[in-house]
């Protein structure tokens, strides 16, 4: 899985930070959550490409969704025909399809609007995108990407040992099922190890530090957390729905989280948010401030 | 006057050129004419600052008016208190404030919105910003830019070798009134030379070469015409009701303009528009192809 950042900068943009989207991608998907003005440009800029399919709004100001409407507009330009399906906090699809609407031009393909309720999880064969409460506006959502398990590891060196012949059979056991070779049976349990766990990576959008952060980024390979402020305004931080890099670094630390990735910087960081991520490594050590164009690769686990 | 090009790309925008939008400034009085997606960032970039009151447009193709959403947003998080005018062609009013009022922020000033016909112009003081049919979209338009004609030039050493005392005599002359020193009787013609043309300068938007860009660019000090294609897609600028940098040469040359500047560049040109300008330059020499961010400063005609 590999996260890129479009826009790292909270409500205004700056000359060096755009405002929120980012773009996830994993085997072949690619996913982009929030589009602010001008995510188009970013995307021609650090070289996402337009295959993508959905976008998940984690609530609809404007910093955080405006992009969708010039972005829907090159797509139909590219004469792309495949739909793109925008998911989008329960109450929001009006002001969506507005956005959408806006103008004279119309988009040659479909653009369904789907509202998510926290726990509604979007499936996708072998990975779910999950989305949670969060406190900022109205029904705001932070969004999980949660991979299925993994198989166990087969051991190839025991199964030739034993005498079972590479081939049908060793699938027949490595997805579960009992075998049997000249009267032998062999048990899967025998020859795959355990299930190994996928890995998640959360976004959280705009937010204060909550429980349902917690409870779903709990062992995240990656939390990507906002951080708009520094612990000086941590009482603006409280009074506009926001966070400081310190209670982000706490979150994280305090569920066993790997790595932390701080974004949405208010102007007076976004030069230089070197001072966020003073305040948040004693904390939590393995945290960076994200750029725009950063971009993090998140491996498995194990090795 | 000052031209400040913020975006430069046709339809779509491209690493290098954001879509429409440009500034001109005179005396203290700044204006905006189209803003498409990202300009606020632009003029971050390019630092025009964020004092004006009045935003022209010549049409509500996308890629010429999404980003006012965003900058109005951006103004009000300044804490911005003045009006900001918009000004549209006839019947495009609605649109446009539809994309005012999208989502939920509130914008904290008054957003007049104009529409405006073909000749109905704006009068600021000293000089008038002049809507002009073009030919687009519905009802698309130009804007000249006309200052009044200046004041004659005072001749002060001939009223010193006359004896009129320096002050508020040479004032009066100057604007064309008849003053009176020790009993002679002084007369303006005699001391103030002709009205000198004021500077004009055209903005043409999205269209294909028109009478109207005739009429209101002859002699223009500056005639900013779109260029989105070269001569080889010539069928094709027809066909979508936009210019060849050849056709925008010829009919500069053919109105005694002073200087053209060709915008609006077609992705394919994006990158490299010596094309276009090789195409212009032997129709029309003085030709520059615009960039994001170049500056045009535009002087009066005499020295």
């Amino acid at each position: 899985m590999r996260v890129t950042f479009l826009g790292t900068a909270a409500a205004r943009p700056t000359v060096g930070r755009n405002v929120s989207s980012l773009i996830m991608q994993r085997e072949g998907d690619t996913m982009m959550f929030d589009c602010g003005e001008g995510t188009q440009r970013q995307m021609m800029r650090y070289g996402t490409g337009f295959a993508f399919s959905d976008i998940f709004f984690t609530h609809l100001h404007a910093d955080h969704f405006l992009g969708v409407i010039g972005l829907l507009r090159t797509l139909g330009l590219q004469a792309r025909e495949e739909p793109v399906h925008l998911w989008t906090p329960r109450g929001t699809a009006d002001t969506l399809r507005q956005a959408v609407d806006l103008g004279v031009e119309r988009v040659p393909f479909e653009v369904p609007i789907h509202e998510l309720e926290p726990g509604e999880a979007v499936k996708r064969g072998d990975y779910d995108v999950v989305p949670f409460r969060t406190q900022h506006a109205g029904r705001s959502l932070g969004y999980a990407v949660v991979e299925h398990p993994r198989m166990g590891r087969f051991n190839a060196a025991l199964a030739r040992e034993l005498g079972i012949p590479e081939g049908p059979l060793w699938g027949k056991l490595h997805h579960g099922e009992t075998v049997e070779v000249d009267g032998r049976v062999f048990d899967p349990g025998e020859l795959v190890g355990e299930a190994r766990p996928g890995r998640r990576v959360v976004y959280t959008g705009d937010t204060r530090p909550t429980a349902g952060t917690r409870e779903h980024a709990r062992d995240a390979d990656l939390l990507i957390h906002e951080a708009t402020f520094a612990q000086d305004e941590a009482d603006r931080a409280v009074a506009t729905g926001h966070s400081t890099a310190r209670e982000a670094a706490e979150l994280a630390a305090s569920i066993g989280v790997r790595r932390l990735a701080l974004t949405h910087f208010s102007p007076r960081y976004a030069d230089d948010p070197r001072l966020l991520e003073r305040e948040a490594k004693p904390l939590f050590p393995d945290v960076v401030t994200a750029y725009d164009g950063m971009v993090i690769e998140v491996p498995y686990r194990e090795a």
